[in-house]
């Protein structure tokens, strides 16, 4: 990240902006495609487009995106769905300098809650 | 239409809910996807995604959409941009019965304006 | 309407337009703020904040939007929840010229669905 | 932070955590919230609603959104604009435990960018 002209803005470590970034690509993933019309049939281009929009944002080194179809809810006459939070599971691989973190959401039961955490940094 | 439960809901006639089901495809297009980031690489995966969930949507006969990348503005130091209403250049057609509205979103120069209007209703 | 400059580049009538329009406002406003966090706490000011963005947009008359408070999932570790298409009541009027219509976003439990639908034109 | 049954779920310290999650809303609130339709004199509704959104977030100590209304572009035959990212100055700080970090976005001239940056964490 030596030629980053963005360091200069950055407090802290590169482990500090890997995190930071992690939790950027999230937040956005949700909030950007939550409420996309849906179906079994076309769950596939949404998840290729999200990544493909994950990929061309800073410091994504990857990215994978799954919508559960299980879980899809279609319903009322015209028997279709919409994108949730509790649909997604991703995980996004973030470096900066020699730093790294990955940054997951996924519907965690337990909590009833779609939970975005850092499944690791270093 | 006459088999659809939705129809006591209405009040007018089949054109004008096709005007009307023509606006909320283009509305929902617009306020889902702006804001995406995307590349002129990456901009085929979103036109897809977006006609594949424009069309499971109620009475939607067919939909094209093309996001222009002469238009579209990448910069900053990571060289991507994000979708705008001037980028998108929309088409949908919608059925209702015998009734048909084809709704139209494109940037009118003239106006300096990302315009949606109705090309056709019969 | 006569001194609408977008005029000319609508097909059929002022009230195929008003039918259109108020198309656009509800599927605009389902697709922007889908997503959005909320408490019964918050809820006030999104309500306010949505009416405030759809009476700056083209010929819109009036527009009233409640989230429904009742109906409104909070849960997890944080007790959140977000906002869902479920949870509008929206009414909308739009005019041009002398025709009008107006446009409703409920949940129809009879559907399990939230319908927008033309609630008057004329 | 020893009560928050999230925890196990975490990699990493509680600055890490503190920096993912300041991501997580400056990432949220972009994507939630461009394209939103505005002018000056309803963008300080629209700062509030986003305001109380952030808030009713997890780990959120506080935080401040402004839009800016002199880079603001009003423009068309209705006058009116939407939200951009270049238009949004926001600072969101996290508490995790005894640690915390201060997100910002802001437009950075030098940059041609909105940049998201790490103002501090500790």
């Amino acid at each position: 990240m030596a030629d980053d002209s963005t360091r200069e803005y950055f407090a802290g470590t590169d482990r500090d902006r890997a995190a930071f970034e992690a939790g950027i690509k999230l937040g956005s993933i949700v909030h950007q495609y939550v409420g996309a019309p849906l179906t079994s049939a076309t769950a596939s281009s949404l998840e290729r487009a999200i990544e493909a929009a994950t990929r061309v944002q800073p410091l994504v080194e990857g990215v994978h995106v799954r919508i559960d179809r299980k879980r899809m809810r279609i319903r009322g006459p015209y028997r279709y769905g919409v994108l949730t939070e509790d649909l997604l599971d991703v995980e996004v691989s973030v470096r900066v300098g020699t730093a790294r973190a990955i940054g997951v959401l996924r519907f965690v039961p337990e909590l009833d809650y779609p939970l975005m955490y850092l499944k690791d940094v270093q």
